[in-house]
């Protein structure tokens, strides 16, 4: 589902990394990559079902349960990164985002991820996606 | 109410400066003390007191509203750092705590800070302190 | 120096507020707020002078020796706050930067804050401020 | 290579959930899990080859190029968590480490995660791991 570019569907963020995101080997820090698919999967759910604070002021939310990330190329500080992310059902009730991090500076793919959520109620058990989200799964062609 | 050497009375942690922690000018990042300043806190609040989720659990909220900071040495990657932290009331309801971050390995005193509390319920209004803490208060010579 | 409506002459960065930023009391950290005014400061910086992370290639390094911030009110997941810095040079090589954190949705101040920082050079020694920067701080009508 | 128990052989520290790494749902942000394997996989450094603040000194890096992570029960604030670490080498010049989180407490496996690491210089070039390294991870029996 990718284009010819290897660009992914669905929603893009651009953000630039912070100060506080570099260690003292001078590059972003492996565990800063989170929060920023976090922003991503923040916009995709915002734009295609709805806000996640409001999923979650409906009791709906969705842990991460399994994470992926391989590293390819450093990212420094002050850097513009776009963050793409796609959204694809898990299992019968899960979700399963997939991301790539690009600095479109020089073209350069920085990292792809993947993430894996539950579906869960407040109080931990599980339930289904809720309709709008669905919906938006099957507006990427990932029904 | 500090020693001859200028330590604290009250409670005091160490910890070591995490990777994570650093940033690209190869030392630990400013922000990074925050966090550290609250794991004396909590310290002193297990010791004098009692544990801070016990307080959270019984609807008790003592946040930030204040925060002052001096950096003096700058800290190292994997440094052992000591963070005294000693506690005062604060006006009617809140409580005041003064911190020294040292390294103890060559003495050096590498940050002081203080932090004033408000102390509210879950809802956002003001409330007096619990019994628990005003005792732990006075305990430490501070009433 | 400020507007009638209070806010600061300077830059101004709009955010939002990440998920992996809030705490379980179920608003920004405190901690999370530097950063923020890092972004802010990065982004005076830039417009002002010259980008931070070419002052740091030149040898110039600008580290936090000192901090105060004022919580006022709590800010949420997802917010969009604006960060507003103003510069100003302090003593004879520093700089001093003033934020204001404010909500635009529903016009609510968030937090005041303020940073000092030293001019150093790499291997900590002090220097001037470069003359960039010097001259972004007298445009801003603070000489 | 596990015990009986499932246990890693290897290194294993202790450490509490600190306020600043839990998020809005109440629990430990998903995020926060790599500072802590970073605290495990310096310790079995530190206790099987030499501290990784030496081998920065003499110019090896081991930066993280792969994570994998599975999250199985939610951590709370204050929870007192155990991280066990173990390493083998990875292809020709890498080093993977596993890891283990469990809260002794009620005995629970809240995460099991992967690292893998290329061995580099500072100017990015790949270089074989440092005999000290190599001889650490033969007496864990896993050459």
């Amino acid at each position: 589902m990718s284009g010819a570019d290897g660009s992914l569907p669905g929603t893009a963020v651009v953000l630039r990394v912070r100060y506080a995101e570099t260690d003292q080997m001078g590059v972003g820090y492996h565990g800063a990559f989170l929060p920023w698919l976090e922003v991503a999967r923040t916009a995709w759910l915002r734009e295609h079902a709805l806000p996640y604070r409001d999923l979650e002021a409906a009791g709906v939310h969705l842990p991460v349960v399994e994470l992926s990330c391989r590293y390819r190329r450093p990212v420094r500080y002050d850097d513009e990164l776009r963050i793409e992310a796609e959204a694809r059902p898990w299992g019968r009730s899960g979700i399963r985002f997939r991301y790539r991090v690009t600095r479109p500076a020089d073209g350069t793919l920085t990292a792809t991820a993947e993430t894996r959520h539950a579906t869960i109620r407040r109080d931990g058990s599980v339930r289904r996606l809720p309709a709008a989200v669905r919906h938006g799964l099957g507006k990427t062609g990932a029904g």
